[in-house]
């Protein structure tokens, strides 16, 4: 009866109702609705959860369901299989569809040519509108879907491109060459996918014609893949900048403990840091224990001022709008902002610790140490984010780590020095 | 010779170099290329930027540029204009293009009513390929670009989708309703524009027809659209977990002093809470101070742990991945990790601090206080995402601010307790 309900589902669907059940039931439900599972639902599938259906599969079955796709889907499928499996499978294809993916394999991870399919229209420009409506109509092999055909030159190289609209509204006299339109956004097939999102989302591109670096056609990458990018990448760095790894819910256990201990042990390294600031400083707070709670609010406001900084430099940064251009001018923003909050709340917080604790040297220290470390988490929320970038290191990853080290240490730093120099007590 | 420059590029770059160009000099750029600056590339602007730009222009001249454009780039342009000029703007309006703009705007922010164009091609089930041909080769005045036409019914309910690749690869004679698809998603019109770019994204959609209440098509989302609502979204929620309110650096100073504040004020509150619980146990650190450094350790772990399991939590809840039937799944999972973390750094933590001290009282208190707080930031980072979302309150603005109270106040008090209770000194 299971399989009954699963019959009229979309691929989509199905996956999400395997991915959704729970892993000790998932091969029995498998195992009911096994011929609902086409190529479809596997790409559609989460990486934890395909990995472990490929793995009960034998080469040839994956191979079978690999040459229905779209190249681009087939090489999903295979890509993340290990090496033995992946010859396997590569061997079991027909000599078409391995050389398009070992084609595709020799090309970076989260690349363009990784993304791209093969399966595309290109014709010569002097052919008509009639000319592609007969091609089109007498074509039977060609099984994708397309929303524009590529126009080349006799050497495979785009020339231009046509919206499919464009041809259903021009009569059959008219010559491809005049319909189409000539400016084009190429993608180079080494480009990371990264920069073809963000292609797609500047020029608002449906799809796009891939060049090698002669220039020739390779391959059209689609914008229903591109949507998968751009989720994925925003997202992963909301999970990185928390250090969460991939974060991903279908992960194996064991697996996302060791992610989420290595980052907590770093992190605890940088917490042992501030403790020696705070342990260096033990004479003072001996003197004055009041320190040791206003302590906490310094580092914790800084903490807090750098995470806001930080975040949107590193969003930033993801969608191209902090360029070389106007580096300097985000600076110095986030300079006055950070001027800004440190005296409103510093004062404040002196306010605060006067009425109640009567010591004007205390609060006058607090209010220095409040502007001190805002200003501190504004430039590192800031300059980190950037320097990393700058060293080709993903800022999403590393900021956190530098940056909560900066204010923490800067925070018990600035205020229980500045105790100890005016010898507060 | 900034207008040759200029001439040649996309909207959406002329768009860009005008948000590069510091505030100062904008208004000369501007002034410069007036004659470049169209509807395609105000509706391309940053909203701080565009907000600037058309204040700058009379309520015709805004209406010269929305009647250009399609109605959901029209709507994106008027929706966030003053109440008094943005009816001087539809009043400029023809007929037609006020009334398609002004329903848009009877629809909530950020629904698909707002976001869908007017637009789109609707054929009866009874043509044939042919007779569509001719009706788009015949009608001049349709300007979109569109990727898939609509086959309604005689009461405008869509009953099938045809992708145009379909149309042109079947022969004139074919009837439509033998071409198109039945199964098609439609979007609700008030549908919120984050569910709507989770179906695009699932159904690896390219447009989508939206209905009305009683089923009757009114419009058409495109995919490049939806493709700026996914970016929109995930960055949104960066932003948001971090305090950064919108995040946009093109936003104007005070107002993002404004909204950085109030974040941090709310989270000094907090902090000063979490310095209470310090403060009450005063007479416990003055008898050993060593522990006003441990303490920070135990909430910093604390606080990075939670940070963890809330963004993986914050994000698995806005792509639908947590759903009700997974949910105890989550928590069970986040329990276990929490545990595992506790244990491995609490022991490391008090080996050390046995090591340092010589002090086995401490280093069984440091070790428990390590394993509490774990726990309690496991907890407390998928539970009150969770809880918020089930009371509508979007988790990625609200979930910070409590998850770490609860994990200073806990690391705190757990040490400083322990310690108090079994008379450290
Ligand atoms: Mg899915
Ligand atoms: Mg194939
Ligand atoms: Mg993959
Ligand atoms: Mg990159
Ligand atoms: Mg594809
Ligand atoms: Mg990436
Ligand atoms: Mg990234
Ligand atoms: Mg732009
Ligand atoms: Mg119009
Ligand atoms: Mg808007
Ligand atoms: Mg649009
Ligand atoms: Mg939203
Ligand atoms: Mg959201």
């Amino acid at each position: 009866e299971v399989r009954d309900l699963v019959e009229p589902l979309h691929p989509a669907d199905i996956a999400d109702l395997i991915e959704l059940t729970p892993g000790d039931q998932r091969r029995a439900l498998i195992a009911a609705i096994g011929d609902q599972i086409d190529g479809e639902v596997i790409s559609e599938l989460n990486d934890w959860v395909r990995e472990e259906l490929i793995d009960s599969l034998s080469p040839h079955q994956v191979a079978s369901f690999a040459a229905e796709l779209d190249t681009d889907d087939a090489v999903a499928i295979i890509e993340d299989m290990e090496e033995a499996d992946q010859r396997a499978v590569l061997r079991a294809l027909d000599p078409d569809d391995r050389a398009a993916i070992e084609e595709a394999l020799s090309y970076p991870e989260e690349s363009a040519g990784r993304l791209m399919q093969r399966e595309l229209i290109a014709v010569p420009e002097h052919w008509t509108v009639g000319d592609v409506l007969d091609y089109l109509r007498g074509s039977e092999e060609l099984q994708t879907d397309f929303w524009e055909i590529f126009v080349v030159d006799p050497g495979h190289r785009p020339v231009g491109t046509c919206h499919l609209s464009w041809i259903l509204r021009t009569p059959r006299v008219v010559s491809i060459g005049d319909v189409m339109k000539r400016e084009q956004t190429l993608i180079p097939v080494d480009l990371d996918q990264e920069e073809v999102a963000l292609r797609f989302q500047k020029y608002a591109l449906i799809s796009a014609a891939v060049v090698d670096s002669s220039g020739r056609l390779v391959g059209m990458i689609t914008v229903d893949d591109v949507v998968h990018i751009i989720s994925e990448e925003a997202g992963e760095d909301i999970l990185r900048l928390s250090g969460a790894g991939e974060g991903d819910i279908n992960e194996p256990l064991p697996s996302t403990i060791r992610t989420r201990m290595t980052w907590l042990l770093i992190n605890l390294g940088t917490a042992i840091l501030a403790a020696t600031v705070i342990a260096f400083f033990s004479g003072t707070i001996a003197k004055l224990v009041a320190l040791s709670a206003l302590m906490t609010i310094v580092s914790g406001m800084g903490g807090n001022a750098a995470t806001q900084t930080m975040a949107v430099t590193v969003r930033a940064l993801a969608t191209n709008q902090l360029t070389t251009s106007n580096t300097w001018r985000m600076i110095l923003r986030e300079w006055w902002i950070s001027i800004a909050n440190g005296i409103a709340l510093g004062f404040l917080m002196a306010l605060g610790c006067q009425l109640y604790y009567h010591d004007t040297a205390l609060s006058l220290i607090l209010f220095a140490a409040m502007i001190i470390n805002s200003i501190n988490a504004g430039l590192s929320g800031v300059l980190i984010p950037i320097g990393l970038d700058r060293l080709r290191i993903d800022p999403a990853i590393t900021s956190t780590v530098f940056v909560t080290t900066m204010t923490d240490c800067m925070g018990f730093f600035a205020l229980l020095g500045l105790a100890t120099l005016f010898n507060v007590h």
